[in-house]
């Protein structure tokens, strides 16, 4: 029983479908499908755009937002409050971009005011680099009133969604995300290998001034290559198959009910962890529906805690992240989930830490 | 039947393994399978150095290596011959590095006295890029003697061997390459979706100078994350998983084996073509073993011929790429393939052929 922030484990269905034979991927019968997912990913990602599939994780995605949108020596504002956030903005800053941070504390929100007074106070930024669900702290920013204050100040907007898309509600278009990149392993219930960017006009606009340098990632060839129903370079084929059933899977439940039952799921996590007597790492009031962190409790070693569980139970849990290793451990709730997964890890989660001696203070 | 230079079909044991479920990428058993398949490929690199798995198509490995080895302004060698002998030299010119194109007609082999005159007379070159089998021309370059004055010079060879490795001897160590790269869905029998990497220990000493921008490519960071059994970024899976069994497959029909039904196979596809009445468009004396580049008769639409073979006949072609488009087609023989594979094309080609009024001058 896979329980981390992705990968996800895949429905029967999906991984029958990975089996398939290989097909060319400069011909019809892949062509089909190549338009076929692009244009049910563009429903999903509720834009009107463009939309690119590359073959890469979901980091290369962020790479590739980063590298066709911006110069070297570009003032950017990096919003960070975790793993993600903090990655994002290296990337920017990786390939020359003059980043300044906002850093808010890992476990609480971005406020749209800071960020507000952060572009006011330095009118020659041009992009902010935001995190819609931070993995790391198990946290969802508000991204519409972000988006917001960044687009009233014409600022391009870039948005990792790589692991929100698909189970929380995003409005590309009509929060005006200029780039949303999210991963193929998270909410999509597909395995690893393919990142989903779309593009606002907007984002075109500053591809074409964009000058740091880029040939697997060039946006502007993929695009030239969609028009012809292909990839510019070979794509991992097998998960576009695992992806066009995916899809239909997420279609027939509808996207609506597919975030309702995230959040479901979400708010049973939360509150079948509190009734353990554990305590959630980020603020309650923006924790997010796809992944919950939990402080470890005083005297239990998280080491121990998920290795019982994966061992003696066979639920698959994450650990923290960088300064969070030994201090949080997580639960993954995106994509293939239902609220009885989660009633499941919780049951095991009371056995493990009686077992490790806990006793909620209650 | 898919006989185009890559994808290639998948044996049904590795199509087989696809399906198997999701697993953390940052557990015991990834870690496992990680170690395993990265000892296997140093053995059939034939190298004692490093080997890197990046989740990308072959283009990203090659652009890797770029970024990985070069700094902006250096001069390289770009040794040209074809579509993808191109696309290495337009790479280092997209990340600034200062690229001299060393040109052979497309289906003539690269000349190692022309690479060695022309390294002498502009001792500034840093490094030499070079295809090893060029797909677009079906075209092997004879690797060990450019190697030989290449590194008898100092300078440091970057190798595309995407649709060589694995297929046609390449001894990595022995012959000097410092870095060699080659895709998941060649030789290996493995779908799109993963790219491998082998580095020397002067692609290392590059490597600490070079000032490429990277992050995702990052080889350093790779190496750091291999030593923990892991990757830096989430990998294909499900690619991996296959790439176990192939690897394995591999292993049992023995490498040695291997090559000489690669050239047992391309010996096959030359003669029968050349049966038929039609000519080669690569040099003969340097026809490469994993793809067959033929040259269109007269009055035949290459389309047409294409179209009527997969349709009519289930037999998948690949056509010419760029200035080869409507010149020639070509035939891919690489990875799972057996000498009654191209009798069989060789058969439908021969009712076609005739259908479109083809007719042997001899």
């Amino acid at each position: 029983m896979l329980r981390i922030p992705g990968p996800t484990p895949c429905p029967e269905q999906v991984l029958r479908a990975l089996s398939r034979q290989m097909i060319n991927h400069r011909g019809d019968e892949f062509k089909e499908i190549l338009l076929r997912v692009t244009q049910r990913l563009k429903e999903f990602f509720q834009t009107k755009g463009d939309m690119l599939i590359l073959t890469s994780s979901g980091t290369g995605g962020l790479e590739a937002a980063v590298v066709n949108t911006l110069s070297p020596g570009e003032k950017v504002l990096g919003i960070c409050g975790g793993v993600f956030g903090e990655r994002f903005a290296s990337i920017a800053e990786r390939f020359g971009a003059d980043v300044r941070r906002l850093n808010f504390p890992w476990g609480q929100p971005a406020d749209p005011e800071a960020i507000a007074q952060a572009l006011d106070s330095d009118p020659g930024i041009k992009a902010v680099l935001v995190t819609h669900n931070e993995t790391s702290t198990g946290l969802t920013n508000d991204l519409a009133s972000i988006a917001k204050v960044v687009k009233e100040r014409g600022k391009l907007l870039l948005v990792d969604a790589i692991s929100s898309l698909g189970c929380i509600e995003l409005q590309s278009d009509a929060w005006g995300c200029d780039v949303v990149v999210t991963g193929s392993q998270k909410g999509w219930m597909v395995p690893p290998g393919l990142a989903f960017v779309s593009l606002s006009q907007e984002a075109w606009e500053a591809n074409r001034k964009a000058q740091m340098p880029r040939f697997y990632w060039d946006f502007s060839v993929a695009k030239k290559y969609l028009e012809i129903g292909q990839t510019p370079w070979t794509p991992a084929i097998s998960v576009f198959y695992a992806l066009d059933v995916s899809l239909d899977l997420i279609a027939q439940e509808g996207l609506q009910n597919v975030f309702a039952r995230h959040a479901r799921v979400g708010r049973k996590a939360r509150e079948g962890v509190k009734e353990l007597g554990l305590s959630l790492f980020a603020e309650e009031s923006h924790a997010s529906n796809t992944v919950t962190a939990v402080n470890l409790p005083g005297g239990i070693d998280g080491r121990e805690l998920l290795r019982k569980m994966r061992e003696e139970h066979g639920v698959v849990l994450a650990g923290g992240q960088q300064e969070l290793a030994g201090k949080i451990f997580r639960i993954g709730h995106l994509g293939w989930v239902q609220e009885g997964d989660i009633e499941k890890v919780l049951e095991k989660l009371r056995l493990v830490l009686t077992e490790l001696g806990f006793t909620s203070r209650e």
